[in-house]
């Protein structure tokens, strides 16, 4: 992750420049991602619209669940027809409704040099949230803590390519879990300056969460700017529940987005056929997106999944499998066919341990969600265990895997083509370019060096302890978090928002029912 | 790798599919692979041009060292400026050379059914080759020997994405290197029935390949049907050796095709650029193609390159960076703007076991490579430390990789779409589909159910023995080598093959001079 970012201070080789390598690490965070590569559409325009064509066919005749009293009666406002707990939805009312949507927005940081952009071709790595064990700094699997929670956000802090400290990446089961969601914001507007996520666990957290927004950035600033991104999970096929409506109509009407997240277990709770997947996913997503609008008419909004597919040996949901590679580039041309910004999950995988096998389902997620021009690449670190725990050195892995495909992502570099190609000339061949001025001057830029990645012979490695990636991560891990500087809140802000959180603590009961539901 | 290979036998659910799953195992070759992926394309028709434009100036004024005389007559004879060693090829010549360059063809195996094509849309998986040492069935590290190739040969065999049993998988240590040629051929002919690779590690050597050849599938067949590919690698920048260039000779003379793969590490043979590196490997590949057809017209070859780039932390080769995926589409590009078809590397990586490094670099490798639309691919599976061992774990969990990759690119299957969208009318909002009758006729062909990653919970992990991947790819291959079945090779043919080897046995020196340079 040192690429791109120290120069060597001589040109007497390779002393000078792996002296400068070591001494110099820059946290600054990579400006939000403008994806250059072309995409990979896997379907042409008639197949495009013969998904549009079946997922409206589905939300007009089919119908889409909303076991919410309020969602129902706003539908029914709107004009839908609506049977006991099923709306159904004209394709005309939907394609009013997404209009409206915009087609990429900015999310304020607290430093503003923090902010990115979403949409179109502009993506962000979003850490991973919501698991119940990490591993630890020594690997060892466990509950985690708020001080877990807190050296995750720092984490994201410091690794350039994370374009947010998310939310509650681990569980902290030290704190009673109907006020959790408070400490957990805190943690994260605290311990990074960059965006964040919000909680949505119930109705009420929510609306918790965007008034300690509207302290930290004021009432009016996120009126007009998205500061915090929810998400709001579907049950497929085809519902959407009380919690997750409440929720989403926390966040939209004050103009802040959710990730409309179908959660898809292919073969599962979807059809055995890619395409009628996509199409239901798609549905559930439209029948959500349009509900956004229906709460506040040009409310940001993002087309989300989950998206697994079940192996039918076990039950497990799978990843890294061809399917779910295929299903993320043809949801990706769904949603630039309504021109949404959209969200997919990053390093999903079911290994226990942080082995070949994550190695190999993360980078296949990676790499195909670059290829879908995803925007919001949620998940980008740390998942393990089909999100059972964090793992610190996958954390870190992944964060550098991410600057790695930021690189790919924007293409090769054309700059200095005729310099180089001077250098080829001068070389001439059976010559090296190893001491070359054009060699020493530009290789920091030329070729990402992972630092993770160990390509010494195995004399060398086992000289140096034979130390697998693990440990390796992890004791990078140590050696920042030692580095760690944290990015000040404004005292009155900090103060205000501590006050906030001890009055809803006072009030919110330890035990309370609704909360406990999370 | 059970996918799309068994179906239920009844309708009654999860436990007779789990039974079929259990006993059937079909090893079958997956058809060559028509890759229908719209392909990753970084650089535009300008681009395109201006690397085939810098390419074409190296080759006229920086010039081409080839090192050896009988090459330097050749390229006399057809008009090309020779001074020294070094060749200058005016593009004009280039061009017309590269012309007769066949844009694909299909290689004949012994087993006709596992013929196939190279070329446009045609790829192929072919396993690593060169390790001197393997991590075995106990995982151990050490030196190989014949019986191990052979082990490789029958799991090449048995692996339904390998298209190829290759060649020296292993170096067998236990044989004189003077020798080994012989019965690294044999072993690739007689365990497989698939296509395989020979040896080009001198002239002599070259010559005895395609002898076996003749052997095997009759003198005259070969003059009109690739049946083995070898490998030619350049010494970037810009240089061939004899030895390469009088085994591409033996290959080109009986019209077998060969790799013409300049060996690249990026910042060190090459500049510090990727767009300049991709120009000098393209201007290498090009000499080497032209090459070919002055050998003789209309022969079959291949764009080739061995591609990683250089740490100048460490002056190690590195893999899975971005800049070689990079470089990967930008080849490919090039070989099909000149129609030829081309060769890469697949799972390479600098991992000393296997582990995460070892799946991110792999996994890595193979999106990109599908994404660049590779025809030749090889080192597809086992490669590990920088090839300097083949890995039997790796070798079993890339193969799967190979098959997953393979479902990706064959994109989304449309047929049974209506059938599949009647499904989700029939279960509607809030239903499951696990029990559909539609399910239970598609899951296995709709979604890859990998045999190798382990998805179940943790608790059920650790109660079947908490097998980490290798353990379980170890487990299979001895599995499968215990249902292998040798494809016999035709008694007669056999006997002229041994008769031949021991006749060249007693006539090469143990320790011949011109082989151990190999």
């Amino acid at each position: 992750m040192t690429e791109n970012r120290t120069r060597p201070r001589a040109r007497s080789g390779g002393r000078s420049a792996r002296h400068t390598l070591r001494t110099l690490r820059d946290f600054t965070m990579l400006p939000g991602l403008t994806n250059a590569l072309p995409l990979c559409e896997v379907m042409d325009g008639a197949q495009v619209e013969a998904i549009d064509s079946a997922s409206m066919d589905i939300l007009e005749n089919v119908g889409v669940m909303f076991r919410d009293p309020i969602a129902l009666a706003d539908w029914k406002a709107v004009g839908a027809k609506v049977v006991g707990e099923i709306v159904y939805l004209d394709r005309d009312l939907v394609r009013d409704l997404i209009a409206t949507i915009p087609a990429d927005f900015t999310y304020s940081a607290r430093n503003p040099a923090n902010n990115v952009r979403l949409g179109g071709p502009h993506s962000i790595f979003v850490p991973m949230t919501g698991a119940p064990y990490l591993r630890d700094l020594e690997d060892v699997r466990r509950n985690p803590t708020l001080d877990d929670l807190a050296m995750f956000h720092k984490l994201s802090h410091m690794m350039p390519a994370l374009h947010s400290s998310a939310h509650h990446i681990v569980e902290p089961y030290d704190h009673p879990i109907s006020q959790r969601h408070l400490r957990i914001t805190y943690s994260s507007m605290k311990h990074s300056d960059k965006t964040f996520m919000g909680m949505t666990t119930s109705p009420k957290n929510a609306e918790d969460v965007i008034e300690m927004c509207a302290i930290l950035f004021g009432e009016d600033f996120i009126e007009q700017n998205p500061v915090t991104t929810g998400n709001c999970n579907g049950n497929s096929p085809l519902v959407w529940d009380e919690t997750m409506l409440g929720a989403m109509r926390a966040f939209c009407k004050r103009n802040q987005p959710v990730l409309c997240s179908p959660f898809v277990l292919g073969g599962a709770n979807t059809p055995a056929s890619v395409p009628a997947t996509v199409a239901q996913l798609n549905a559930e997503a439209l029948s959500a997106l349009a509900y956004t609008q229906v709460i506040r008419r040009g409310c940001p909004a993002i087309y989300g999944h989950y998206l697994s597919t079940v192996s039918m040996k076990s039950g497990a949901p799978m990843a890294g499998t061809p399917e779910i590679s295929l299903m993320n580039f043809m949801i990706g041309q769904m949603a630039r066919f309504y021109g949404v910004p959209w969200r997919t999950s990053n390093t999903l995988g079911g290994a226990k341990t942080f082995d070949a096998q994550a190695g190999y389902e993360s980078a296949t997620t990676l790499s195909s969600v670059m290829h879908a021009g995803a925007n919001y690449i949620w998940h980008s670190a740390g998942w393990n265990e089909a999100g059972m725990h964090c793992s610190v050195a996958k954390f870190m892995v992944d964060a550098e895997q991410c600057a790695m495909a930021y690189k790919m992502a924007q293409g090769p570099q054309w700059n200095g083509f005729d310099q180089a190609l001077d250098a080829v000339s001068d070389v001439g061949p059976g010559g090296h370019y190893l001491g070359h001025p054009h060699t020493l001057e530009n290789f920091q830029s030329a070729y990402f060096m992972p630092e993770l990645f160990d390509n010494n012979s195995i004399e060398q490695w086992q000289a140096e302890g034979a130390k697998d990636i693990t440990q390796r991560a992890l004791d990078l891990a140590k050696k920042l978090l030692a580095e760690y500087q944290e990015p000040k809140l404004d005292e009155a802000k900090d103060e205000a928002l501590s006050d906030y959180i001890s009055r809803r603590e006072r009030e919110i009961p330890q035990a309370d029912a609704l909360n406990q539901e999370y």
